[in-house]
Parts: C-alpha cells; structure tokens; sequence
C-alpha cells in the first residue's frame, strides 16, 4: 500500500482531502466499491476529478484510506474484565452511532459484493481486532475467542446500523451495552 | 405473498421447481438481487424462461420462495438452558455449513445492496427468530435480548462464511459451539 504524505487536517490541502474522503465514504457505502468511480467521488465533492487523482492515485488507494480504522482495544481494556467488556461495546456502537459512514461501515457494505473489499476486511478485523484481543485473553482457545468477539461484535454493529432490526435500532445503546456486556465477558474471560 | 401450489418433491413439476430455486438461489448469491434476471436463473437452470414464468410468476415471488427459511427454535428449546443454547448455534453453524446457498446466506449477502432484500431479512429475523426466541427466555429485557442473539448468530455465520475470518473458517464447528454456547446462555438466560 503506497503512503500518500500526511496533511496537516486544516491545511487547504488536509480540508480538501478530507471533503473527498467524505465524499468517497458516502459513494462506496451507497454504491460499493465497483460501481464508485473516481469521476463519481469528484462530483459528489464538488471538487475537480484531476484533485483527487492528485490526492489518491488510484481508485483502490482512495478505498484503502476511507476504510482504515483503529479499534483503540488497549487503551479500552481495564483490569475489571466487565469493565472492559462494556467499553469494547459501548465504544464499537458509539462510533458507529456517531458516523453511519465511518470506515468501519463502509468496508461491511462493500465486503458483501467486492472481494477486494472482503478481503480488507478479513484483514483488518485479523489484525486490528482478533490479534490484539487475543493478548488481552486468559483463558483456553483464546484466539477462537478473539475472533468469534470480532464476529459478534460486527453482527450487532449489522443488527442495529446495516440490516436495521426494528428492536436493535429503537434501543437506547446504554441498554444494548447492559444486556451485551455479560455475554461479551463470558466469552473472553469464561 | 401470492402462494404458489405446492409439488411434491419427487413429481416432474416438483423438480423442475427445486432446480429453479436451486439455480436462483446461486445467481442471487452471486449477482445480488437487482443484477439477477429471470432470464438468467433460466440459462443458469437449462430451463425455458417461461418454465420460470409459470412456476414463479415475478422475480419477486422467486426471490421471496428462495430465501424462505425456517429455524426451528422451539423444537431445538429443552429444558437445560446450556443446551438449548448449544442446540442453537450448532445447527445453525450446520445449517449454513452444509448448504452455502442456503436460503439464510442468500437473504444475507443480497441485504447489503437491496432494500426489498434487507426489508425482507429485517421481517424474516424478527418473526422467525426475535419473536420465537423471546418467548423462551424468562429474564429482563428477554426481546432485547432475543434480537442481541439474531444480530450476534447473524455475525458469527457471516464472519465464517461470507467474510471467511481464516480463525472461523478453519475452526471445527464443535470447538466454536463448545466456545460460544456458555456467551448465548449468559445472553438468553443471565
């Protein structure tokens, strides 16, 4: 992956930069990622199609950048194990909540019809999630546990936010956490 | 829903059906719902695409026929909860494992990019799975808990089979029930 230079955010350069990653977000989350052009995105910024050429090469580098997050795992986890179980997911529908075009949604939608986009998602959840959980685990299976977390986690990110069930999305997330936070525990500290 | 009559599986007419709904069932997995034609699940099926006509009528009635799928909670329900839960993920796991074009996986991956098939994956869980499973727990906020336990079975199948997290994929289904049944109890039965 080619590393575009960093831009200071409120820099011409860093705003205009971000005004297309919005954009982008927008586009492959409504369209995935095959139907997203590059001419697409320009016009949905506002913003001439030779900038972001500029700004991202190529329309896979552009997907690369609108879907990178960081899950903050060890900074989340505390020695009481309910204690971090309620921050993982309470943190996890929070972001979601706060951005329905966030990173992490953008590349769930789009994993379902792109393989390209499936295959980032396996690595990032490999890699941002199952491997740093797993470090965080006592207990027999650890890693089986850290991805199977990973996998709940994304069904009830899907639940509330991609699929919309009716009696995920009309529930306050402090209940959601309430109800979810023992099982979470269960499962990575049994 | 118009009903269609129903065949007896092994008759000529009853055959034809299953291969219909068979080589639908590919196509809509593979092409998503918009992309896929009544043409094509014909081609697909080496059947004339007015056999389809008159088995299916619309690509709607099709599609609705395809993606029909009963979970049977209450007869998996028994009086142990651990084992109820157990019973739960095991044969779903079993269910999606044995057919990868089952009617489940077909709802899922065409949900992302439709909103006829997300509409109908939102009904489908609530009242083949919400509703059911709610009337087996005797806890606080059993349909909270109910629709936690579709979203999260939703996210475990998909991490395996659609996403293919390589932890998932290459895990025996009776270690991942061993590891995830005690998290579905505290969930149903806390």
């Amino acid at each position: 992956m080619e590393k575009t230079a960093p831009l200071s955010p409120t820099s011409k350069g860093g705003l205009t930069r971000q005004r297309i990653l919005d954009s982008a977000r927008r586009c492959f989350a409504t369209h995935g990622y095959e139907r997203t052009t590059i001419r697409r995105v320009a016009e949905e910024a506002e913003i001439d199609k030779s900038s972001v050429m500029k700004y991202f090469g190529t329309k896979e580098n552009l997907f690369r950048e609108c879907v990178a997050w960081d899950i903050p795992i060890d900074a989340l986890t505390s020695e009481g194990q309910e204690e971090s179980a309620q921050r993982y997911v309470s943190t996890m529908l929070r972001m979601w909540e706060a951005d329905p075009h966030s990173p992490m949604a953008v590349l769930l939608r789009t994993s379902m019809t792109s393989e390209l986009a499936a295959s980032m998602l396996r690595e990032h959840m490999t890699r941002a999630s199952i491997d740093v959980i797993e470090r965080h685990i006592d207990a027999d299976e650890a890693r089986l546990r850290a991805a199977i977390f990973s996998a709940i986690m994304m069904g009830l990110a899907s639940g509330r936010h991609i699929i919309g069930l009716p009696d995920l999305t009309d529930a306050d997330i402090d209940r959601i956490v309430e109800v979810a936070s023992p099982m979470v525990a269960t499962l990575l500290h049994p």
